[in-house]
């Protein structure tokens, strides 16, 4: 494993990042230098040549990956680990039917953990496979099951924020802290152990807790008081869902009824981004007056529009969001999607952008592949800090995909490649992953 | 390969069917009986019992497909098998520009046999390994190419409706036929090298001709009544595009302004159903007047909700299209789809009419999975005579699926097994084939 480990190194591929929304960049057969896991720079060549590679790299070992695509890491910036074993069932129902029928009797399964361990273990092995590389994952309200989820996430390579979920009302018995002062209380012990596990390294520095209050019907304004002040005590990040269905919008409006809106109970927690960095999921009904708190608060956004369309809540209006310069990120949001591939999102962001345009507004022009991967690349890569592209400095996570099960008697070139490989993932093989320089798959 | 072709025997696993588009008929580690090709019943148990299977099935070899699921062969009533190999390409386009920058100048290159030779190695050779079992199929204009096509369906065992397509207009000059005559000597040609083909034993008994005029953009009005007059006297079935996108229907309109609907223009050549039985693709804007003409002539729909989003066409009213007791089938549409697999037609077929439902209307609700099943078995299969099922006389078409790779902490029954499979394809393995009780895979 030593070897695996190496932080110097340099990969060879096909090399495709973004630069910007609009902007892909491909190289051929270049080479990705990665210095003590960041990187210094992509190079047509070796030496003799405009773009070659500075000398002081030369003696560095050289992974060769053929004619593979070499891809930034994908981000997931939502999903919830303990709805993996139900992907794909009970997608007959919307947001809150299934929240009650399906969701919460299973997660409350999560408090023994001897289930959470087969359930985690299958979550993490699958997971491994993909391109993913960073998630911001919900456990449940279990501190113990949840730290084992990080320990194992943590144990693949991953970078991730992990959430001990906080529940303290609307919620049945066996899926509900008794009150405010329990929820807040089993939180600090979720954070101490965290802490602890980091310090005797059984978990990774790339991995972090979360405050991870579920929505504002699970939680009581007290208790979303403490965590606010929490936050910003101790510097935390916090993620949540936000504005994803109009039922649910309504169940918030009738809970806290002398509240504008939905983002507004978070944002009197303190929790609509700065100081406390934040992540929302859905945002597919915010009004403007929350989009307008959400540019405030450089909040980010996950865009889930699997998720979105098997609950039919909606089509988030992405298009809008990037026009008006929001962060935004992708989720699997699984299990309110059904796939594990951040691939499957990119492509589901574009197609139900298209629907979007034909359906409800014809000026916002449907999202392009650029975009997409933009978004599942450094868009929510920013949320794990310098993330998300093969710029310089910023970490270097890669998924290397080989494509050579979309064989065709046309030749590509390298955009074309990554459009097909996008659309058609399933038919790639994922042949190496590395997270901030180290392999790990 | 003797035994391969053996069309009398026992398959047993777990066995899915629909029975109408509201029932699923499930029954676990049974016998499904092949009596010459044709479903002879499933039974629960071998004897002594009252779903037992009759003595006189006891001598029939069995193979056990142990825990694997065993459902109807899945029929694409809709693809371009010479837009494979771009598959994936060019989805930021609406159809009239993708038709224009993407699709004529590539399938102009059929003109070439050894080009074709090649591309539909590729197409049949991966088609072989998706659990469809029949096909309405595009070829291209031209009538060598399409031959190969349909001999080489027919070598890999498929039951398919193989269409020299039909273009006098409206075309870039490489992929025009020079008039109405032309082309219909072309399309005569076509017909009489494909019957001897069948009787030297070159393409099989369920590989058929069908007359396919591409669309009425591409088929000037002389045209078309020849065509029309060809299939009622040789009783030729005719698949086409009928209201696909907005642009194309004024178009139609633009060019045949005498006609009250896009619809009108191939009943005036009577191609709209009754007496010649056709297949009319996609349907998405089909005004009342042109969805009583398909009623009436009960016109088979080949909905494609995956090419209808990715050129932005639209979302067919399917639930409308049930209700009124139209045929329904699924496509692919290879390669307005970028997708080969009819399952992933289902689950797009289930997530488009959630947004039907959400963005156009309240009232039709979302498509079940046992709908979406049926849809992509007994609904299209019909086209193709008794297929698509496993009540008794039906023609037996399986494929036999293993979807160990959705492994779970949770027990899951067989429709749970099912509604996984529909959703996740990919991570399931087909383990068999059969058409016809042949062993194709």
């Amino acid at each position: 494993m030593e070897e695996n480990k190496q932080r110097s190194h340099i990969l060879r591929g096909n090399i495709l990042y973004a630069r910007s929304p609009g902007e892909l960049v491909t190289a051929e057969r270049a080479f990705l230098v990665c210095i003590d896991g960041k990187c210094a720079g992509v190079f047509e060549t070796l030496q003799d040549a405009k773009d070659a590679m500075p000398e002081q790299y030369a003696d560095l070992p050289v992974t060769d990956h053929g004619d593979c695509l070499i891809i930034p890491g994908l981000c997931d910036l939502h999903l919830h680990a303990p709805q993996y074993a139900y992907r794909g069932l009970g997608m007959d129902m919307e947001l809150v039917d299934w929240l009650n029928r399906v969701t919460f009797p299973e997660e409350a399964k999560y408090a023994e953990i001897t289930y959470a361990a087969r359930a985690y273990d299958d979550f993490v092995s699958d997971m491994r496979q993909t391109a993913t590389t960073r998630m911001a994952v919900f456990g449940t309200i279990h501190a113990e099951s949840t730290l084992l989820l990080a320990r194992k996430l943590s144990e693949a390579g991953f970078g991730a924020y992990v959430g001990k979920v906080n529940m303290d009302r609307n919620a049945p018995d066996c899926l509900r802290e008794t009150d405010a002062t329990e929820s807040f209380t089993q939180t600090m012990d979720y954070l101490r152990k965290f802490a602890f596990l980091k310090s005797q390294g059984k978990i990774s520095d790339r991995v972090h807790p979360i405050l991870t209050p579920r929505f504002i019907p699970s939680c009581s304004r007290e208790l979303m008081e403490e965590l606010g002040e929490l936050a910003r005590q101790q510097g935390l990040k916090v993620q949540s869902h936000l504005s994803e269905s109009k039922k649910e919008i309504a169940w918030v409006m009738e809970l806290e009824s002398d509240m504008p809106n939905y983002g507004a109970c978070y944002a009197r927690a303190g929790m609509m981004g700065n100081p406390v960095p934040s992540v929302m999921a859905h945002c597919v009904w915010s009004s403007p007056e929350e989009i307008e708190m959400i540019r405030e608060g450089g909040v980010f956004i996950a865009h889930c529009p699997q998720s979105n369309t098997n609950l039919a809540s909606g089509i988030a209006p992405v298009r809008s969001y990037l026009d008006a310069g929001l962060h935004v990120g992708l989720g699997t949001d699984i299990a309110g999607g059904f796939s594990r591939s951040v691939f499957r999102a990119m492509a589901d962001a574009i197609q139900v952008s298209k629907l979007y345009f034909r359906y409800v507004d014809e000026s916002k022009k449907p999202l392009t592949l650029s975009e997409a991967f933009y978004m599942a690349t450094m868009g929510g890569g920013a949320f794990f800090g310098a993330v998300g592209s093969f710029l310089p400095d910023y970490e270097l996570d890669a998924a290397v995909i080989d494509d050579t099960g979309l064989r065709s008697v046309l030749a590509m070139n390298l955009a074309e490649r990554l459009e097909r490989a996008v659309y058609m993932p399933e038919q790639c093989v994922l042949q190496a992953k590395y997270i901030a320089g180290e392999r790990v798959f």
